[in-house]
């Protein structure tokens, strides 16, 4: 690919991510910065829903990024972004999660946010930086936005995402409760999917002290689509625990509607999940009443547990 | 101490960490957040100077800050903090270092800018926050502004560190120019200093790969009051390298009038270091020319080469 910086966001691209990057290179280049999006994985059907529905084309595959400058988006973890990160430059961060392990020899720019999406913080630095977001890029960073904070339902949202999403859906010229729905009836698309790609689908690796730990999330209308389904999908868990050598692997599978989820989980460590999550496994299930959000209720505890 | 969250900057405090953490703390209970300044660290002359010319009362020394939740200003690295740190909360991080090893389990509020001092971030907080630097808060910020940037001369300095400059001077009452030197004479304030306090003034250590290197930095308009007692000073920092099993110790002698730099070097390391700055050690000593900047100009070069 070109000199040009790249944007990039984390594996297993969701449309918080792919819009961010899209959205921040656009910035970038307002600044006379050349900085392209791109991506680290395959496109999942609501991000391709949302590039299509505003007639914008997908960013470049990154499959390697040794040598690059790198601006991350959505994320700030080796074990999530794109392959040869560690040999890259990164010369900025805007996130809003946890605080991971990129270090950098210089000093940067690294904005992180405890609100519900990268969308809400990117929405910031376009006024900071007196840019004025086209009704395009506002159509992008309010999909990014809604699908990450589950249409503002998330535990995840704060009054900024709230007064972000209502400018965004202005400017884009939609009603974003109307719109959000059409989103999370694309993220529901479980369909024909195999188990295995239901439980990557949108899956993030953690390592808690010398513990190497997966958890994935199905976000769903129709939880009964996968839990019918269970026994193929915990076989399937099986397997990427022995590839992956994880000391545990956790599947939410989780109830837009009902606002809670079940977990379903894999390898020789389900005791630390009980103790980290407070609940009790009855072959491999658990239910977890109130659990929407992956980065605020589940991996926090979880990291307690296992460096305890 | 109390229960309340610690504002805390590095240790071996210097005038922008102290007054950071004095205005921040400030700031936060303009929000109605619960914060008290604190240090890590015995004050230097010129942090003293500044405090008594802006009346402004010490923080509190923090010693331990084991369970405590903190706010880190000016610095992001275990290696760099009050002790306990490692079993506190990390509950926000504002800076303009590189980004350091600090992780946290939940998504917190980081800011870190490449511009020259932290006081300059907090000036645009104060902004975000829509909340108004009075006349005393400004004297502090500007002191950590002018203190970092020596004066707005070290490379490190910004466009932004210069509009907030004239923005604090205003507010504060003073011409920066002029306040300025007063801050560089106290800066200078070497007098009867042991050689090992010289060397440990304004001192910092990194982690390098598995190598551990300290690296101190004296600013003087008078670097000959170092240098002519070179002999004692490199006596101080082999013993420092033995207590402290450094790899190397590096001292930068910056004379800020002529903005240049005279490094001793003591530890095995020497070579090491030669092939990072591109310089030749003669007797321990090299000169630096242009390189006022440890930060900037010399952590990242020293970092590559002890990683190769």
């Amino acid at each position: 690919m070109s000199n040009a910086i790249h944007v990039i966001g984390h594996q297993q691209p969701d449309t918080d991510t792919v819009c961010s990057a899209i959205a921040y290179a656009r910035l970038k280049q307002a600044q006379e910065t050349d900085a392209v999006p791109a991506r680290a994985g395959a496109l999942n059907p609501e991000t391709k829903f949302v590039l299509d529905r505003w007639d914008v084309e997908a960013p470049a595959l990154l499959e390697d990024a040794t040598d690059d400058r790198l601006i991350l988006v959505d994320h700030n973890e080796y074990s999530q972004t794109v392959p040869g990160a560690r040999e890259a430059e990164i010369i900025e961060v805007v996130d809003h999660h946890r605080i991971g392990d990129v270090e950098t020899s210089a000093p940067i720019f690294f904005r992180n946010e405890p609100v519900g999406s990268t969308a809400t913080i990117l929405t910031g630095l376009y006024d900071d930086a007196d840019v004025e977001i086209d009704s395009q890029t506002a159509g992008l960073l309010l999909s990014g936005l809604l699908s990450d904070t589950v249409v503002l339902r998330s535990p995840t949202t704060t009054e900024a995402d709230r007064t972000a999403a209502e400018r965004l859906a202005d400017s884009a010229g939609v009603e974003y409760e109307a719109y959000g729905k059409e989103l999370l009836q694309q993220k529901s698309k479980l369909g024909e999917k195999a188990p295995r790609e239901m439980v990557l689908g949108d899956f993030k690796e953690f390592e808690f002290g010398p513990h190497h730990v997966g958890i994935g999330q199905i976000e769903t209308v129709e939880p009964d689509a996968v839990l019918t389904q269970r026994e193929a999908v915990l076989d399937a868990m099986d397997a990427i625990v022995d590839e992956r050598e994880y000391a545990v692997l956790l599947l939410l599978v989780t109830d837009l509607l009902e606002e809670e989820s079940t977990a379903l989980v894999a390898g020789d460590r389900t005791e630390t999940v009980e103790a980290g999550l407070d609940v009790t496994f009855d072959g491999q299930e658990a239910f977890l009443p109130g659990v929407m959000s992956r980065k605020k209720q589940v991996v926090p505890p979880l990291e307690g547990a296992f460096e305890e």
